[in-house]
């Protein structure tokens, strides 16, 4: 929920680039693919002016910059494709939230997260990834933390194989962003999955402490749903905006994510419900428990309060004390005392406490 | 609320037909029925070639694909009829959500849930339907699970009763939505008459343990409002839209499944509100049925351990103590003692905790 | 909250005409009332093809069905006044919201619902009430269970006092809505005074059990605010639209009842969240009592087991035990307990505990 | 929160006048107020027929009906000044919401209340405040309760100060909208006081049954509320409707009223927040005593019964009790005794609970 | 939340220019900066009337009135700028939330807060900032309280570095107000830091009375909303209109502070979420500790109850108790009470009690 430690902004002059996420000991890794239905060809790049893609070629170039961590690299890459600073700010920026920005026809800039679920911690992390559409080029950027994220569709490309290759620079950005959607769905999954082993075990009153770890998944859902609720609007601007960037044939393929992308929402709301509704289950189920508990302390000082004052009675040492004296006085007492003992358990079952 | 385990559909190339639902282990059957109001024919297909139809006929022609586990048979009969590959993949994705989408004026897709209530488990089960409307034919798609759904709307074809006869596709499609919307209404209707009950339990007190109860409820109307509440933004849209293809004599038919709908979210929320308002009046009956063993405890309490203390004081040993050598010392101790719980039972009787 | 049990309508033909609503023992009775400024007549009819009323007269016609139960007479008045068979099942169908429908500038359809107020069994109750505003004509609809409910404008009328003799359909219409909304504000009224009778008791402390009444309570707010919320958008919507049949002189009265409508809305909100204060405030009673109890029972715990202690070491039976020896060792043991027992209660005073 | 009692108006004629608020014992005074720059004259009317007052002067006409009361004096009012019988109902009406209301160019019709704050119950007190403002007068309407409300804008016009006197009969209305706006601020200055001092106690936790005073803070606050808030709308309706009695010189005043309108709303809103707040704290202070409260008990039961039953055992009269008969049993029981216990309350305190 | 003592200002003319915030004892100090690309000067003003600055000049001039509790002061500036009562009103009113107002082409007012964290008190202080931006010219209004708050803008421009130099008087404007936003991250900062600290002492159970902290925090980020969310509106309002005063070049910069403002606004709704949060988990905390607790006790009695009254039996001076005469008597009893006693264990350790 909390951002994470940062190095301070307050009182740079707007647009200064500083990189604010973890810390990250890699280089920066620069890729170039460039591909049509006939040719393809990918590499990576050693010189960052090599970089420089165009959109005035026979086929479509992706520019890959794997780590944000560098301002110099950024600022290279902004200069060589003509990016606005405060872009470039939002590039870097790990916190900055999902947007969608028109550039008139010149470029489209996206920027989302992709989010990994880590087992063993319980914890959402999430990278920060950015896109710059062209008109027949695709520029992406993404921390350099896990690994390239965009392997699926570099697989795709390479194998020939799926519509990636006969279509456009959008119909890439569209592949990418399906990616990173339909990463959200296998996350809420597993969550959902957890969630339902936890209600199982709440349900069956055998989890003794549950709050913490409800308490932990709502977290990661709030967190998640920051991320992703964004994505929702954007996807529907960028569909409004009758940019010539995105051409009509993609928007059924985008429309499609916008569907994932609420069904991901809906699939949070819905679990943050069963969430709630699983804490007031645990406190029910500790109030129930104290409520027993409460009962069998009352029921046993209920009877042996009085047996006990009763054998209290005939330990006194009175020197005239009739009752001590009689023989069967000892025989009778212990007979009345069973008596009102069976009687107080026969009023409390009868109103229901046992 | 968590969907159903599926096939991972991570990485897949968009468009990929997967059926994510319970596996099925029935063929898909098809069936097609013409008929108009002098004309009826019906019969099931055999080959999947033999089931194209098309609009350019006197006659109405139902297409009714039954069964979306075996994408070969969802690809055929796309093909056969020119069907958007992604309308495909939301034909056999059962986790797909209601909507409505407009393709010009070639065909109207529509897709929704149809519900069952298991009475024994308490729980609602979700059959995906889709259909296809075409300027004079439909074709259906649904879960081969529970039987044909669409019995009803059959036999009346069938029976020549009703109005679908003289009316066009668009009616069709109307009475098989009207179908499923009505089966809501009679769910919605046991699940009141339950919780009816439980109320009733609840508030005479009868109910030990109702949280898990309500808690199943509340999940199942939360599903079920996720079920039922894009239907109306769909209808409505369907409305507004000026498709051809929905005829204006037929807009009150659907006005009217509007209403049903809406009623139908109505009764889920108004049901939800009474569900928190009953877990509230169990929390309380907890909370005060404590308060009255608390009460009866310190009673208890405080009635005998004055009196024990006091025969304690009699039972001590020491060698000098006038009280006990006195004749009457018991007989005036045990009236004190009966004084002294008296009046501690008339200062609770005032206090109004008896 | 939950509809009445009724006759499944689930696979019928949609217009099929079913009566929903509890059942009624007793004939529909249909009464024709004729006036104009100069004019009155006003008579019941026999047989139900006397009761076509058209709106080519000079005078306004009303006639008034009284009973909905008898699908055979609903049916003939509608095709006497070519009334659209889904209406029909409106009218008919007691569980319908309240809604307007405008049918070009042939009629206006609105239906809503008369309540009553049962003061002992702290219930609401709705009776469906239609209406059908043709250009100088009006057909009303009710359910035959607890009298006219028109009295009221039926004797103005008679009596040839107030604005409705001189004014047209339209006017009659808003008389009778306002008719039925001002019993709203009467009923809320009556509600409200209960409300405070409780707040009073509550805040008292006298109301053992509040619980169940101010669940019922806001049961039937719950229930009065889904029958009320949809006549302000209902009247609403019949200003907007442009109808003929409602002038623009009979504007400023709909306005009003519009804002009546509101007032209503707004007193039902504000009980509502009085009630939910209400429960907050009863909750809070019961904790602080339970408190009370504890801190009793605590006391009285703290102050006797240590002296029953003291008095148990003085009953052993010890041969060797000093004290016991002691000419004043019984005076002393007694003076010291005093001195504990007042340390004691000085020191749970000091706390706040007593 | 619940209206005043009433006269019922069930059945009524719409547009009959009544006067529902509380008992008025005091006669109703007319005062008339013609000012301009240079001019200024004050007299107290006493017949009715004298009160007439038009726009065709060369000065500001302001007519003040202190008394609302009298639906004599009202209802002439309004033929002299031809006011709408339903607006004369509405000015009558004290339990009508605030509105305005544009009557084409002819005048405007303002309603809102004045608030008053009795400290010693707690208790907000509400009058019925009516404005028509024509092209060059103003009527207004007033309860006669708690003397005029008006007074500090008549000094300001008697004595010649302010802009009043140099602007149109518009600015006189902002003038008596502002100051009863002011005032609104005022009260909440005195609530925020006494929540603030609340507050205090509660976190001190030294106040012992502060639900009360919350809850009635609570309800005064959403009295004030739905009092204050449609006042918003109607400001801004105000500003948005073209009417030519309201000149464009005035619009930022308005605006300004407007935005004080905004303030309190946000005031009364982030009060009620922090009294929901100052709940939960109070009741995490009865839950944190009773916490203590059962420790407190629970340690000494532990430490006192094992304790009780140990001389118990030693108290048994069997003849072969070896302990008893040792020289030293005594002194070696009590040495245990000591330890016991203090090894029980060296366990509690290491658990926390001491 | 409540606002600071202040001067009533009940009945005053409006526009009567009051300052309500706290007293500030140091005088009010003007600042006049000029400067463009070649040119920088600065100096302080000791008359008010040097400090007329006009648009009509070379360079950009900003005006820095630090101070605004003196009303002559403040009303000297205004009439030499020619600012409208109102304008000076809301300048001087520390209450005043924030605002933008365009005034035709002539200039543009600002109002919003700087915000300062308190930390030993954990609390926010909210200083009143308002700009005036003319067509080259901008006249800045703080608070004399805790410094000069516009110092690194000042720096930069002194420094010649950042855009500031080469662009206009809304560009100096945005970084004013970036500054300000800026701030408001930082504090959310280190709100979240302590929020975290918080939370971990909280699950860890080491927290003892974490409410009146949770409360505060709560409270300051209500308060922080309360000043940051209509600076959203405010913005977007800003690059809605279409004012000459602010130039396209510098919407991407205003969007980005936008963004800021949002990014803000999300993290304050987060970190209420995640407060609410842990309130619950304190509560679960608690009621679960009760429960170990009333378990203990509950235990303790189960288990000694039965054991003090057998040797109460065993106490008793009956002439006729076989048992005590008995020679293995004492120790019969002695095992079984063991076994008793060992019984009970089991069961409760059975029952999961222990």
């Amino acid at each position: 929920m909390t951002p994470p430690p940062n190095t301070s902004t307050f009182g740079l002059s707007p647009g200064t680039l500083v990189y604010v996420g973890p810390e990250v000991a890699k280089d920066t890794t620069l890729k170039i693919v460039k591909y049509n239905e006939q040719y393809h060809e990918q590499h990576t790049i050693k010189q960052i002016k090599d970089c420089q893609i165009s959109g005035d070629k026979p086929y479509i170039s992706w520019l890959d910059v794997d780590g944000i961590h560098e301002s110099g690299v950024i600022e290279a890459v902004g200069q060589l494709h003509n990016i606005h600073p405060l872009l470039l700010e939002d590039i870097m920026n790990t916190r900055q939230k999902p947007k969608i920005e028109f550039f008139n026809e010149t470029y489209v800039f996206v920027s989302l997260k992709m989010l990994y679920w880590h087992d063993e911690m319980g914890e959402i992390e999430a990278e920060h990834v950015s896109f710059l559409l062209g008109s027949n080029y695709l520029i992406s950027f993404q921390e350099k933390r896990t690994g390239d994220i965009f392997g699926p569709v570099l697989d795709r490309i390479k194998a020939s194989v799926g519509k990636t290759r006969r279509n456009g620079a959008d119909y890439l950005l569209f592949s990418l962003i399906d990616l990173i959607v339909d990463n959200y769905l296998e996350i809420l999954e597993r969550m959902s999955e957890e969630l339902e082993e936890l209600e199982g075990l709440i349900l069956a009153g055998k989890h003794k402490d549950p709050i913490s770890e409800l308490y932990n998944l709502k977290r990661q859902l709030t967190l998640m749903r920051k991320y992703v609720l964004p994505l929702r609007d954007m996807l529907s601007q960028g569909l409004r905006e009758n940019s010539k960037l995105i051409g009509k044939s993609t928007f059924p393929y985008f429309r499609d994510v916008h569907d994932h992308v609420i069904n991901a929402i809906e699939t949070i709301d819905s679990n943050r419900e069963l969430l709630t509704g699983l804490i007031d289950i645990h406190y029910s189920t500790l109030s129930s428990r104290m409520n027993t508990v409460m009962k069998t302390l009352t029921i046993y000082s209920a009877v042996f309060m009085p047996l006990t004052f009763i054998v209290g009675i005939y330990g006194m040492n009175f020197d005239n004390m009739p009752e001590l004296r009689q023989p069967n006085g000892y025989f009778y007492t212990l007979a009345g005392m069973a008596v009102l003992a069976g009687g107080l358990l026969i009023y409390f079952r009868r109103r229901g406490w046992m």
